[in-house]
């Protein structure tokens, strides 16, 4: 069984959120907008399993091909990244140092990503954009200080990311990788979310990244070095988690500068990231417009 | 003379925008927060002129004892620190390291600042919260691949920050000093902006920090390795600057770390921040509650 699939898009210029099913999107927004601008408030609200519940009696409002995928959530407060999180990550950075006690993070703004399908921008700036496959949490229930016994009750929802970098802008400066990761639409988000249910959905699932239909990136959660209970309750020691936040879990091995020569992603290349259970996040290149 | 000043703040329970005198504040919301609901679609609009000239008229409507000052844009689109940006700062880190090529920058979320009068709150986690004095841009007109020759017409507003920084958690990770730049409440805007009219504003003009009236920090814009043009220039290479935006620009030499032994924040110290013709920025400290 599939779980439900609710999107953020845009039709006739104008933004929506819905339930995507294989024939279409039913239009959520327009029935429930006033209570709910966004998916945030509805995830805010606890409200996905209600409006789920109210599609699932309805037909689909716009059909796949009149629709504009976008990130599901359009504005959160933050969106963390986690930087190095599985095992043979860390030995590519070959500095001979061990495994990480704490986790590198750094955050990205809503404009470096496009949604589905959309083409990621290779900028002017530079040729090395590359690709990362990550499973994302999406916050529901606000906290600090959350234990990681009750981490998990915090996910409302999953997505997936393709947290896309600029490698030589990454280090420009002594400390941080600002810059790189956050070139506008260099990364995507989606293509929707499904609602979180229980530990089973992400405990050990096998997340891919494919370029041009080459497997480039194959792990499974079960081998994090941070895993999602930790990373919920390391993250709130320092800032409250709120509905809507978004937390890029890090990416395997594979991205396309660990190769040699390196593979970056050029115009024309299309990268899929796939997680069972949540989808299949595709998107083009292009480059950025003179 | 001094420039006009406006406030963002609290006032029986609702958040408000208004003029700041020294006899209190014209609420401008109340007369116009239809077309406008922040100080960020003022900005946006480029209504400042306009609203300080209707708020001239008027007499204050809340008294300075009424209402509680807040961070002066509510919700930036980006919050964009530069790490080390006044010559000495850099020899600072004794890493024998020439001057950097490129500014380091990370990001802060809204919630890791309180405004004007608030205190900062030191967090379970460490001791060892630290101030950092900052001059900070606010963007009026959005904007990419800005050239230096434009720059300073993309700024709507000056103001001041505290960079509040949780030393040891900044250096939690192998990248990235995130963690111990986002833990809330630990920084602050304010405590307001004061609108920017030309270079001669900002170009070298004093910026200070006391703690419990002690100078600590004391240096001069004229003296910034990455001036205000240059950021602004780099920064709309990897991303869109847009109104609102937040650049914190970097700190002078004499935060609390950089003493032997360090003197870092405890409840009850007074930090003031300081720059000719913007204002005087003052917090306590208190501990987070158990």
């Amino acid at each position: 069984m599939t779980s439900p699939r609710l999107a953020t898009y845009a039709v006739d210029g104008s933004v929506r959120y819905g339930l995507a099913t294989d024939n279409g999107l039913v239009d959520l927004s327009a029935r429930f907008a006033r209570d709910f601008p966004t998916l945030r408030e509805v995830i805010a609200a606890g409200a996905l399993p209600r409006l789920i519940d109210a599609a699932s009696k309805l037909s689909p409002d716009h059909g796949l091909d009149a629709i504009t995928w976008l990130p599901p959530i359009p504005s959160p407060e933050k969106i963390i990244c986690i930087g190095v999180n599985y095992p043979d990550r860390n030995a590519e950075y070959k500095d001979g140092q061990e495994a990480p006690k704490y986790p590198s993070m750094f955050m990205r703004t809503p404009r470096s990503f496009v949604g589905h399908e959309a083409p990621l921008v290779r900028p002017r700036a530079s040729s090395q954009l590359d690709y990362e496959g990550e499973l994302v949490l999406i916050i529901g229930k606000a906290g600090r200080h959350i234990p990681e016994s009750a981490a998990l009750d915090h996910i409302a929802a999953l997505t997936l990311c393709n947290e896309g970098t600029i490698r030589d802008w990454v280090r420009h400066a002594k400390f941080n990788v600002t810059q790189g990761k956050n070139f506008d639409s260099t990364g995507s988000l989606g293509p929707w979310i499904v609602p979180y249910n229980d530990e089973s959905q992400i405990a050990d699932i096998r997340l891919t990244t494919h370029v041009n239909g080459e497997l480039r990136q194959d792990d499974r959660t079960s081998r994090l070095m941070f895993g999602f209970r930790y990373l919920i309750n390391y993250i709130s020691t320092f800032t409250t988690l709120v509905p809507g936040d978004v937390i890029v879990t890090g990416t395997p091995t594979g991205a396309g500068a660990r190769f040699d020569p390196p593979r970056y992603l050029k115009p024309g290349d299309v990268i899929e990231i796939a997680a069972e259970g949540v989808g299949t996040l595709r998107n083009g290149v292009v480059d950025e417009a003179l």
